[in-house]
């Protein structure tokens, strides 16, 4: 008999079809952890009485996603440097008697980039994660909330060539200035060499926007020379459709690429080891969220 | 997988070791209907802010226990007949977007008593269960709240004869008033004969008062001489331990005896019930519950 003690859940709205609950549950269920995951799904009018609610029952630990990733923080005691820099909260967790907002996306967002350059090149496992992407430009497409974890995440693995660039100038002008980091215009983004390119938009995203690209005219061009022989990684933050218009194009032109589920997977094992102190096995929650897609 | 959507819960304050969270999510496994349920140990001063984080989350029902089955009355926006006679909520589910409140104590009270007469006398199954208890007389020992379910349940089955008795004389007064019924003195409880003896008092219950009953000079005496064949039952509304002194007493004197554990059950179902929509098998969650005891 499972007898559950904990309450967890994910606040957002629209909440769709989030694999969260699948991926915390499954942890709990394997570990036998009593804890159990729940949907909160509620618009910025209600997130004020939930963060209260939040505090009264007490909910054990939240993960949070649009809209409320900003908005939270102010409901918080503390809140970690990550969660600081990237001015975004998606894991709430308790510290003692303080509420406190953390930021997995950003490791979610490294760990596998830094898993496939590891893998395909001669760095060794004894690498400096922090200047794993020294030598290494890339360009970030999109300047919403993933671009920042994005950014952050690249600025963590000594990333010093990063450009940004979104349909809405300012957008991408405002985070060029508050990360120290080049824009180029929308419209030049093809033309670009760059070695990582990372897509944050919804372009290509499961629904209306599937048969869309954010870099329709995407050539084998935007590869810079240099010593890194070529390296090129399409990343994509989209995982559904796991293949994106994106990702397509770049695997024809043969070209490394990696869409969002690891990002999702690592910010979920981020969340789970947050509350819980334990650790996951990767792949074994990769196999139960594949199976859900 | 397990994926829970709704939060279930009891609210009372102390909890120690409350059966409840067992019973209802081995309903909800065993049905796979996605409930989880929670404890939630709040005291009076505690309960405003968590009766508003209930309507918030929602949270989509509850088990009310001591000290609050009063006090969650007008934070309810509809209570049921049954609820509203006794005075007391031990069930809050929702209706649409009404909070409700039920008390499924009485229900509990009376189900297993049903059983028993008529598997002890010649009531058929056909037997209209308003008239059951038409020809018996019955004593309930204290005048707390599972006194108000017992009298009420004793009526409902029809019961004309009911006297009451409490060492708080006062207390036992203002029920025999409000449900017209009689008292009788706490010192005269053992001269009193009665078909129907009912233990609502703490005395016996595990722990300090285990070695207590609340008739300890308990004789054969109790039996009014009528057409019933001198049936006789001792009800303790105590499931831990399964037998008290009382029932020990009046097992030795072969009176038929019934503890507080079928109650305990029957009200579990009934709540059970009203949140799903579906039955569970009684002798599976006694065989459940009997295991943790």
């Amino acid at each position: 008999m499972f007898i559950p003690q904990k309450i967890f859940g994910i606040l957002g709205y629209p909440l769709g079809h989030s694999l969260s609950p699948l991926l915390h549950n499954f942890g709990f269920q394997t570990l036998n952890y009593p804890g159990a995951y729940f949907r909160f799904e509620k618009q910025k009018a209600e997130l004020n009485a939930f963060m209260q609610s939040l505090r009264q029952l007490p909910i054990s630990g939240l993960s949070v996603t649009i809209p409320h990733k900003e908005a939270v923080i102010p409901f918080l005691d503390k809140i970690t440097p990550e969660a600081k820099q990237a001015g975004a909260v998606n894991t709430i967790y308790w510290e003692d008697t303080q509420l406190c907002g953390d930021n997995t996306d950003i490791i979610g967002f490294s760990l596998p980039l830094e898993k496939m350059i590891i893998k395909h090149t001669d760095k060794s496992e004894s690498y400096d994660s922090k200047l794993l992407l020294k030598d290494y430009s890339s360009l970030i497409l999109g300047a919403g909330g993933a671009a920042r974890a994005a950014i952050i995440g690249l600025k963590k693995m000594g990333c010093n060539d990063i450009q940004i660039t979104a349909r809405r100038k300012e957008q991408a002008e405002e985070l060029a200035t508050e990360f120290n980091i080049k824009t180029i215009a929308w419209e030049k983004r093809a033309e670009l060499p760059t070695n990582i390119l990372v897509n944050s938009t919804p372009l290509g995203l499961k629904g209306e926007r599937e048969s869309l690209s954010p870099l329709p005219d995407f050539t084998i061009n935007p590869i810079k020379e240099n010593k890194l022989n070529n390296l090129f990684i399409a990343y994509d933050l989209i995982y559904s459709p796991a293949e994106t218009v994106f990702l397509k194009t770049a695997k024809a032109q043969n070209r490394l690429t990696l869409n969002g589920l690891p990002m999702f997977i690592e910010q979920g094992l981020a969340q789970f080891k947050r509350w819980t102190g334990h650790d996951l096995d990767y792949n074994q929650v990769l196999n139960i969220i594949k199976k859900a897609l």
